[in-house]
C-alpha cells in the first residue's frame, strides 16, 4: 500500500478553542483571560485562530464580549484571525472588527439546522448570501462551515450528495474555503476518506478542511484518513476544549496538542511549537478549572525518556 | 490513494483485559469476578482471551489465582484461551492448565528487559527456548510478545533491526505468532506502518499482531495504519483496562469496544458483538470501581440517534 508516499508534507492548524471551546464552558470566561489565551496561541505558530463569534449574546452569552476581544488581542503577523458569523445581523456586527476571515456556519441536515438555528438548511444558505456579499465588500475572506456533514445526531449518516449540495451552494456565493465538520464525533476513517476525497474530486477549486471531535476516540484516525485524501487544513482546540450539547459525556474538539504531536511524530509539518501549545493548554486548564481531554497534556510527549529504574525485586515481567 | 482497497475484510480480536488489565489494578479482583468477566467475554465473539499469567505470584499478586481461573472458566468453542508465560518456571506451572496457547513475553530493549525482568533481552530469549520446546511437547501453541518494540520509555525509538532480530529469534524457536507491542503508548501511525510492513516483508511466514496502548490518543490511528500494512490481529482490553507503570496519567490498552466500534463503522468484520462487549465493559467498570478509558462506553455508539429537540429560543447556532 502506498499509504505514506502521498501524505502532505505540511498542514495548517486552525485553532478554534477560543470560539468553540469557550462557548461550551458553563461559566463566562473573563475577557482578560480570553485575550491572554488568544495572545498566547498567537505565539504558538498556528496558521489561524477562530477568536470569537458574533452570534446573538442571548444565545451564547459566553461570547458576548466579541468586540472587546477582537479589539484587545495583539494580532501576530502571519496568523489569520477569524470570527464565526451565523447570520447577517452578526455580519454587520463583525464588519468593524476587521477580522481576516469570517466563518459562516450552518448545518447540512435540516433537523440539526432547525433545532440549532430555527431554520432549514435551505433557508440558512439563502441567509448566507448577503453575508458572503458583505464579506466581499469589506475585503474579508468568507469561509464556510458545514456542521453535521459527517453525521447528524438526529438523522445519522448524511448522503454525500447532500454534503456536496451544500458545498456547491457555498461555492456559488463565492466561498472557496469550507470546513467539513464532524459536529458530534461520529465519523470513522472510511467515511472521512470517502467524503473528503469525493469533495476534492468534485470541487477541486475549493479548499476543504476538517473539523473533528474526539467523542468516540476516532479523531486522530480520521486525521490520518483525511491526510490520505489530501486534506491539509484541520480545526482543533487547545486542550480539546469544546463540548457537544447532544452527546452526554462526549469529549470536545480534537486537542491541538494531540494533533500536532501525532503530526510531529509522523514528520508532517504544522509550524506549531508543541511545547508552547502545551504551555497554553496548561494555562487553559487553569482558566476553565476542570481537567481537559488532552492525552499528551496528561501523559507527556512520546519522545520524553525516563531514567531506567533499578531492577525489580522479583524478576517477573509486568 | 488506494488506502481502502487493500484493507483486510476481517480481523481477529485478542482480548487481554483479564491479564493486562487485572494485573494493573491496585486491588486484587476476586476470582469469582474474574471468572464471571472472562465467561462474559467468551460470549462476545472475540477470537482469543488472554485469561491470566503464570508470572510469580510475588511479582504480580493480582494474578496469583491463575490455576483457579483457568480451571473455573467455561471455555467456549471457537475461542482461544491463552496464558502469559514469562519463564520456564511459569511454563511448568502452565502445563496442567491446558491453555490453547502460551504468550511468551520479553522486552525488545535491554533497559526495559533488565528493569522489568532483571535480565537482558538476549538472556530472556535464551530463557524462552526451553519454554517454546515445552509448549511444543504439550501441543500448546507458543506465541511471542515483543514489549517496547514500538518504543521504550528508557531508550526511545527502537531500530527496526533490533525488532527484527528478536522476531527472528522467536521464529528460530518455532514461534510463528508474534505480538508487536507499543507498551508505553508512544507509537505513531507512520512508525506502525513501517515496522509492521517491514516485519511482514522480512518474515512472511510469521503472523504479526499489534498490541497498542492509547496513552497519547493515537491507538486507533495506529490501528488504521496497521490495517493498511495488512495486520489482522489486534490485542485490546475491554474498557481500556490496563496501565503503564512508567507513564504517569497514562491510559491503558486500547479499549476493545472502541476498536470494534471503529472497525464496525468501517465495515471491517471482527465477529464481536459490540453491544455484548459494552455490557461486559459496564460490568468491568463496576468490578474495578473506577471510570474506564473507553470513549464509546462514555458517549455511546455513533449510530445512536437522538430525538430532535424543539428549536432553541434564540435562533443562534452553537
Amino acid at each position: 500500500m502506498e499509504m505514506w508516499k502521498d501524505l502532505p508534507g505540511r498542514v495548517e492548524i486552525n485553532e478554534v478553542g477560543p470560539r468553540d471551546g469557550f462557548q461550551a464552558e458553563d461559566d463566562f470566561i473573563p475577557t482578560d483571560r480570553k485575550v491572554e489565551l488568544i495572545d498566547a496561541l498567537s505565539r504558538t505558530g498556528v496558521a489561524a485562530i477562530q477568536a470569537t463569534s458574533v452570534v446573538h449574546p442571548k444565545a451564547v452569552p459566553q461570547l458576548a464580549d466579541a468586540e472587546e476581544v477582537m479589539t484587545r488581542i495583539e494580532r501576530a503577523p502571519g496568523v489569520r484571525y477569524t470570527v464565526l458569523v451565523p447570520n447577517l445581523r452578526g455580519a454587520e456586527r463583525a464588519v468593524p472588527m476587521h477580522a481576516d476571515g469570517w466563518e459562516l456556519m450552518l448545518s447540512v441536515t435540516d433537523s440539526h439546522s432547525i433545532s440549532n438555528a430555527n431554520r432549514s438548511t435551505e433557508d440558512a444558505l439563502k441567509g448566507m448570501e448577503p453575508v458572503a456579499a458583505l464579506a466581499r465588500e469589506n475585503g474579508v475572506e468568507a469561509a464556510g462551515s458545514m456542521a453535521t456533514a459527517l453525521g447528524c445526531p438526529f438523522e445519522g449518516r448524511v448522503p454525500f450528495e447532500r454534503v456536496l449540495y451544500v458545498a456547491e451552494a457555498y461555492r456559488a456565493m463565492g466561498v472557496y474555503r469550507i470546513s467539513v465538520a464532524d459536529t458530534v464525533g461520529v465519523a470513522d476513517p472510511r467515511l472521512v476518506h470517502e467524503i473528503m476525497s469525493g469533495l476534492a474530486e468534485r470541487l477541486p477549486d475549493v479548499k476543504f478542511g476538517l473539523h473533528l471531535h474526539n467523542t468516540r476516540g476516532m479523531a486522530l484516525a480520521n486525521v490520518l484518513a483525511a491526510l490520505g485524501a489530501g486534506v491539509t487544513e484541520f480545526d482543533s482546540a487547545v486542550g480539546g476544549l469544546g463540548g457537544c450539547p447532544f452527546a452526554p459525556g462526549a469529549t470536545g474538539n480534537v486537542s491541538t496538542e494531540d494533533l500536532v504531536h501525532m503530526l510531529d511524530q509522523m514528520g508532517v509539518e504544522t509550524g506549531v511549537d508543541l511545547d508552547a501549545m502545551l504551555a497554553v493548554s496548561r494555562e487553559a486548564r487553569e482558566v476553565v478549572g476542570h481537567p481537559l481531554e488532552s492525552a499528551v497534556l496528561r501523559a507527556g510527549k512520546s519522545g520524553e525518556l525516563h531514567e531506567a529504574p533499578r531492577a525489580q525485586a522479583f524478576g517477573g515481567p509486568r
